[in-house]
């Protein structure tokens, strides 16, 4: 890296186009403009939302584009009008950043911002980017931009972090851990005692178990296709995990029968319909609570009736937290061991070996990679 | 009617196939077995499932069947073993029973009930039927059959209800009004100053209305394509209605611009896959439950995306009440005044031209049609 004037030169994985490999890149990036705050950034998580925008999947991203959205890193310097933020300072940068101001933000019942929603994606609040590469511009990504040394976000989409906070895995609050964490705690609210069935173990669906566990879910069940996350979610709270290929019957039909009836909520932590039928058939059918949580661009097709003897079927992002206000609490509840994000982190990568942290993407057989600067 | 012994000849309205013209026919109705009560019928309204169900719409009714489930009378006598119930009881017969032993009755989160489903639709608990007509066995209907001047139903699906109550519109609480009313008290748990949107203005959507008046929402949105239910729907607490015949626009996107990104609550009662989108589609983003009423058979589609954003979609049978438990206090509640149910009954026939109240229903210029006995 080197600083020319204001504008800082450094390393970026750059992604010129839909499906193109990552290429890193020697990019400028412009300082902060009022209420944007320059991060230096320490660590970032792969998650399965990048390879979804790789692959062209969310319409709303626009190419080149700088993508990661799961980082935590340190203040490097701030634009005009920044309160309670400042160079030095350990952040998580916010993919569903909080305004404070809009109705939603006032709202308790949702952790949505107006403010940024009603702002083009992938550009700054002012219609520009900070990032060019070899004279072009380059697009941000969800609000953050992670895979790049330096990035420049909003103030709204920056949470202060614990100053002892350790600079790695607590990335991952930025985004997969508290999406299926939350989606127990705040989305489904799962109560002592219930009975939880979660469709996919992968980063979000064992942040799910984590959050039935300490939500004190009697029984917890894991599905996947794939034996080899059994494992970590039985050591992560899971009490009993179910192979769906080990069946001739579909898995709600299992679930139906272990369960007397089915469970008090199923999360659906994949993204395909099919799994979502599954978790909405394997939900009580009297007061079942499924939550899908993958993002997903198919339909979704089904029976009105299955949900007219009692079922409900919801969703939520980011777990239904308010991010400025919740991250930094989440991050003290890790720090204070309340919950344990190493388990989640199965492979450490330098920066520059992030096609590699896809190739284990999709492997399978890897939870997170993290991506360290 | 001539009683022969213990077995009652009366007349009743028998549908011998499916789409066939209701047959006022001399049947016999035997003496009610252990845990059966025999009704004499003073009233019942026609209601849009019993159509759905002469159409064969809903795979479980058989034919021949006597259909009607919306009534009240006078319990005529009682099976060995009948408690909390004697000759002379007003009662209303229960679409929804309540065994009050099984774990659904026992849970406060529904109010289905186990004992009743494990048992065959159309025949009473010991798989026989009460009902015979030139010597065929005719079969029961939604544990009720009230288009009969006597019926048999299980004392779990009796409700006993106030001494003093008047014989006639009160039959609604036995279906619509009670399933219109509880899904906006019970299922979508209206709060005070909300905004709320009711597709389909027909008996359910006008007592759903009710409901959110009675909760105390600010605005209640009627949405009819039949300007005709507007002013009984102001006159029982829509703020305004909106025909979506009136706009180029679709009737969701009126609602969002109209509401400042939508309600908090919607409500559809129609039973179509359309309607049921538009419903979910005019809810907030952010925290807008839509609560489906109506029974349909079609495929419900939609991008799993719009509920991501924080949507809920639910929906219940019988409005969630615990049928035997608060049937008798929505009587007391209807006694006392608290709602009025004179205001859904449009027309009052005698029971022998239920042909003709068929035609009112099918000619969308009635709310509810009683039959009186």
């Amino acid at each position: 890296m080197e600083s020319a004037g204001q504008v800082i030169k450094c390393k970026a994985a750059v992604t010129w186009e839909k499906d193109a490999p990552f290429s890193i890149e020697e990019i400028e990036v412009a300082p902060p403009k009022a209420h944007e705050v320059l991060i230096k950034l320490i660590a970032t998580g792969i998650c399965r939302s990048d390879d979804h925008s790789l692959e062209g999947k969310f319409a709303a991203v626009k190419f080149p584009v700088i993508l990661g959205h799961e980082g935590v890193g340190i203040v490097e310097s701030i634009g005009d009008g920044v309160k309670d933020i400042k160079p030095g300072d350990k952040v998580i940068p916010l993919v569903a950043p909080q305004c404070g101001k809009c109705q939603c933000c006032k709202d308790p019942r949702t952790n949505r911002c107006l403010t940024r929603l009603k702002r083009q994606f992938g550009l700054m609040s002012d219609g520009t980017s900070r990032f060019t590469c070899r004279g072009k511009q380059i697009y941000h990504f969800m609000n953050t931009s992670t895979f790049t040394e330096y990035t420049v976000v909003e103030e709204m989409a920056v949470a202060k972090i614990d100053d002892n906070a350790t600079m790695d895995s607590v990335c991952l609050i930025g985004c997969g851990f508290s999406t299926g964490y939350g989606s127990a705690l705040n989305t489904a609210k799962v109560h002592p005692e219930s009975t939880c069935a979660i469709f996919g173990l992968g980063g979000i669906g064992l942040a799910v178990i984590m959050g039935c566990k300490i939500a004190g879910a009697a029984r917890i069940i894991g599905v996947d296709i794939n034996p080899d996350k059994f494992d970590i979610a039985k050591e992560l709270g899971a009490t009993e995990c179910i192979n769906p290929n080990d069946y001739d019957k579909p898995v709600a039909e299992m679930i139906l029968e272990q369960t007397g009836g089915g469970v008090d909520y199923a999360f659906e932590c994949v993204g395909h319909a099919e799994t979502m039928l599954a978790a909405l058939h394997s939900s009580h059918f009297a007061f079942g609570t499924t939550v899908i949580i993958g993002a997903s661009a198919s339909t979704l097709s089904f029976d009105p009736m299955i949900l007219l003897s009692g079922r409900t079927l919801k969703s939520s992002s980011f777990g239904g937290w308010k991010s400025r206000l919740e991250v930094p609490k989440l991050v003290s509840d890790y720090l204070a061991k309340k919950f344990d994000l190493e388990k989640l982190v199965t492979h450490r990568l330098p920066f520059q070996k992030i096609s590699e942290g896809f190739d284990l993407l999709h492997s399978g057989k890897c939870i997170r990679t993290i991506l360290k600067f």
